[in-house]
């Protein structure tokens, strides 16, 4: 099946949002539909899309993973709440480190990640709830980077010819998928989603574990879970399309407390971008970048140094994980 | 023996250069001095003082350890044959990197380094020239950050109480210990030497070695030399203090002929400073920045991405290893 592209200039947000709501009512009727609700802008428009769509018959999960960033958790599902909708919050930070535990290879990492969540977690939710629906959040760019072999997306099963219904006992439903990032924050506050939500930068599958080169650890996370605070409160308004703090298994020499240590360093990289699919380095201002690095080697204690991402995609990509 | 410095604006350089060209002639006396020159400006101007002072009984050593930058020792050499200073260049490439072998852990690698320098070759070197005295480029800065543990200078013995008289046969002559870079630099040009040798900023000991993070092979080492050209091309003109390109060993994914690749990051330092004590990271346009990454990314295969650090000193250091 080819999937086209609906371009946000072509999109007539209303019609669509009902075309999308009547196809999953239609496809779901009686039944249960499920889904992974993770706070990005994708899949909190599948959920909303999903709820207009099957109200209480829409059972929408919140996995906590360990490695999302900080106070994520609880603030989704508040948000979602606030806005009727039932989030079930489920604590599988154990299984998740356990899964990645001594993987340094990037793609064993996803894998790990990806094995986690649909076979240990989700299909187990799955089939407890009955539902045989599963809607996600895949997008068109995630299409196209699965096709060109420059990403394997978590969550494009289908893409690859999986049969998630014969592997796992659920049917995929993808919505947005004929949609990129811009069309997609246009339809996400059309839904009534609050803009915290709808401005809020991709981020990746793997979450914070994509921001760490070599081992997850729950220490490691909670570095750069630091520094991707430091550098969205720092960045956000800056206007770019993505921001984010990558902490480094490379040692380099630095100074603390007076004496020669080895310590970490922090990569932060911001983007310019309207589909993900190419992006250039912002142009941030020196003092920022200084005081991006002041923050960060003052507040996150081993930290000796801060280094700014200066690569266009290509040959970069927009993670280095 | 307490050491004190000489400030710039305290040195009247002739009477320095006529003072410690008679230092080193009366302790020398009929006998021969050896020296190692790296053609930083430290070791030639120690060189030029030497030459002054001993003519024909200088013996001055360029050691090819492998990890010099591009068409260094060819160049240094022919630079002091133009001022009438033989240098006979060694050959000892091999010795160095299979020294090197298997090393990651920084300070193993600069004291593998240090060692084969040392013991291995020049040891021997002075043996057979029958020379009591080495005289070395040892500075101010090298005395206080080694006091305080921030750095294990390899040319700085003396100072952590190593007699090198009995422990390598020879005794170590230090003349410019008094003086930090800019008086350095200031009396190098005194000499005569050429500008291309007074203004050319820092390196470190242990070369392009301190460049790599991780195991330091000829291959790696070819990376980081061409990175390091690119960068002091398009930075020599920048009035910065030094300015440095080093190779991680992190992998990082980027895009190679259009394929997701796990690739190599070149990091780049570029620093103001005055006497590499403490030091902040030079505002570059972020068009130098940029065209830096494209030049290292198109020339150099399997770079996909290069920073740019932010950081002081302290807390990060000059070098990375």
């Amino acid at each position: 099946m080819k999937i086209e592209e609906i371009k946000q200039e072509d999109l007539d947000i209303h019609a669509f949002i009902e075309e999308k709501s009547k196809e999953i009512s239609t496809t779901v009727g009686e039944g249960i539909a499920i889904n992974a609700l993770s706070g990005g802008v994708d899949s909190s428009a599948v959920t909303m899309l999903a709820h207009l769509a099957l109200g209480d018959r829409l059972k929408t999960y919140f996995i906590e993973n360990g490695i999302m960033r900080q106070d994520e958790p609880r603030r989704v599902v508040e948000i979602f709440e606030n806005l009727g909708v039932k989030v079930e919050l489920v604590d599988a930070r154990n299984e998740f480190f356990d899964a990645m535990k001594g993987i340094t290879d990037p793609e064993e990492k996803r894998q790990a990640i990806t094995d986690t969540f649909y076979e240990n977690l989700f299909s187990k939710i799955v089939k407890n709830s009955n539902a045989r629906y599963l809607l996600q959040g895949t997008n068109y760019t995630d299409v196209e980077e699965t096709v060109a072999g420059i990403k394997r997306q978590h969550n494009i099963l289908e893409q690859l010819g999986i049969d998630t219904e014969q592997m796992y006992g659920y049917k995929v439903l993808e919505p947005i998928i004929q949609l990129r990032k811009p069309a997609i924050r246009f339809l996400a506050k059309a839904l009534g989603l609050p803009e915290e939500i709808y401005t809020r930068p991709p981020f990746p599958g793997p979450a914070l574990a994509a921001r760490v080169i070599g081992e997850v650890t729950p220490e490691r996370v909670e570095i750069v879970r630091a520094a991707t605070k430091i550098v969205e409160d720092a960045l956000h308004t800056s206007g770019a399309f993505q921001y984010l703090a990558i902490l480094h298994e490379d040692r380099v020499t630095g100074i603390i407390d007076g004496k020669r240590e080895f310590g970490m360093q922090i990569e932060v990289r911001c983007w310019e971008s309207t589909d993900a699919v190419t992006g250039s380095p912002t142009n941030l201002s020196f003092d920022v970048l200084q005081e991006l690095s002041e923050n960060i080697t003052r507040e996150i204690p081993g930290v000796v140094s801060v280094t700014y991402n200066v690569s266009r995609k290509p040959p970069s990509t927009i993670e280095a994980v």
